[in-house]
């Protein structure tokens, strides 16, 4: 198992290569002058990436099912599945700023075995084996720090207009006992938790593609990731996520969000 | 006058050099393991950042004056002042996102001489004297293209909770307008307006720090900056700005904007 993980892994970061190749060429380019297309220019770099992936999935693995934002679901009998964002982050891609990401997991009977979060601008990439140190570029992260409390917390969320009603008195709850919020950043949010720069991370409304990928990274710092019971995430999880720095924080901001 | 732009350019290149400096050593320390110091590891770095900033233009410049977001005003009275942000985004800053920025201008009798935008991780530089083409990293942008309509238009604004409710009902009556908004980026949001990504940015409750580096930069492009009601911006104006990528944009926008 552990083996073909590295394979697996090894494979994962060559989809993260093309998919590089390709955003760079994209977000250096003014796209706002090729507005004239059937296409947005952000749908297109999507499209060709996913693409891209797809086809180099069918040609290595042509058993192994596909869960894509672009294209839909191929072969979800298989127990793979490589589950795949080409643009996370579609907003801050238009607007130029380089926090978007391109997301890669590979799930085995519902369970991850690797994730990779690649931002191919600042040339960064987070990429973990479930159960293993998540590497940032290469090499291993350190286990983040156990003692933040709630109050020194620095929460970030990436768009409160995902949120039901309910949600938002939830998340307002929260808010209201950490230190500062920011809005924005998308899985950038996820890997600068894994860096350690960010306390607690919370989204709602999120498709497996936004969050699959998450998983085996923040698990690999340390950090807890589950939805907002505190229950692990699969791909049928509700879409609503909370990532922490430490057990004490999930524990204590779950609790905090499943009241109302 | 234009042989003194190009030295006061020249020195404030040398500022932003010197912020650079001393952001990107803050930035990379884990700044959220020294919580427990009197001050947030983001205010000891603005802080840091400013009393360089202020040192190096009271030893070359002393009778200028000084304005500053952390250290306030010096010799309100001199016709020449300098007007400093260290960190411009602050959230980002905290939470990892390079997209703050260090804002540095000059002024002479309330008009702006200089303006310079720097993103010291991504080393990134938009500096432009007044009447002059803005240089990107020391080479000129090209002119912004001007055939963008408002429906075609991505917005952004840094954030909503700096508006009032009569400001609001303005901001979503041009939202309901436009193609996409974006949230977030502070004064990267005017950068990429300058670099074309971005086609209108619309703030309310700026400060003259916040904004007063930004206007040689758009108009250096042959972008609009104005306030809400049109008028041309000075230190003294009521930190509602909007920057348009073209004449037309701004007078549709800020149309919309003036009307309740």
């Amino acid at each position: 198992m552990d083996n073909k993980s590295t394979q697996y892994m090894d494979f994962a970061n060559k989809l993260a290569d093309a998919s590089g190749d390709i955003l760079r060429r994209w977000f250096t380019t003014n796209i706002s002058t090729s507005q004239k297309a059937d296409l947005s220019p952000v749908t297109e770099a999507d499209r060709e990436v996913e693409q891209k992936i797809r086809s180099m999935i069918e040609y290595t693995s042509p058993e192994h099912g596909i869960i894509g934002e672009e294209f839909g679901n191929i072969r979800p009998d298989s127990p793979y599945q490589w589950i795949i964002d080409p643009i996370d982050g579609t907003k801050s891609f238009i607007a130029g700023y380089p926090i978007f990401t391109t997301l890669i997991s590979l799930f085995y009977n519902n369970k991850p075995l690797l994730g990779i979060i690649d931002q191919p601008i600042l040339r960064e990439r987070w990429a973990a084996i479930t159960g293993e140190k998540t590497l940032f570029n290469g090499s291993p992260l350190p286990a983040l720090a156990t003692q933040k409390t709630l109050e020194e917390a620095n929460i970030a969320t990436t768009s409160l207009t995902y949120f039901t009603t309910e949600e938002l008195l939830k998340f307002n709850k929260l808010k209201e006992k950490s230190a500062t919020v920011i809005h924005g950043g998308d899985a950038y949010a996820y890997a600068m938790l894994a860096n350690g720069k960010i306390d607690i991370v919370i989204d709602a409304g999120l498709k497996p593609y936004d969050f699959c990928a998450l998983i085996s990274i923040i698990e690999g710092v340390g950090g807890i990731i589950s939805d907002w019971a505190g229950n692990p995430l699969t791909p049928a999880s509700d879409g609503r996520v909370i990532a922490c720095k430490n057990k004490l924080l999930h524990k204590e901001a779950t609790r905090i969000i499943s009241q109302i």
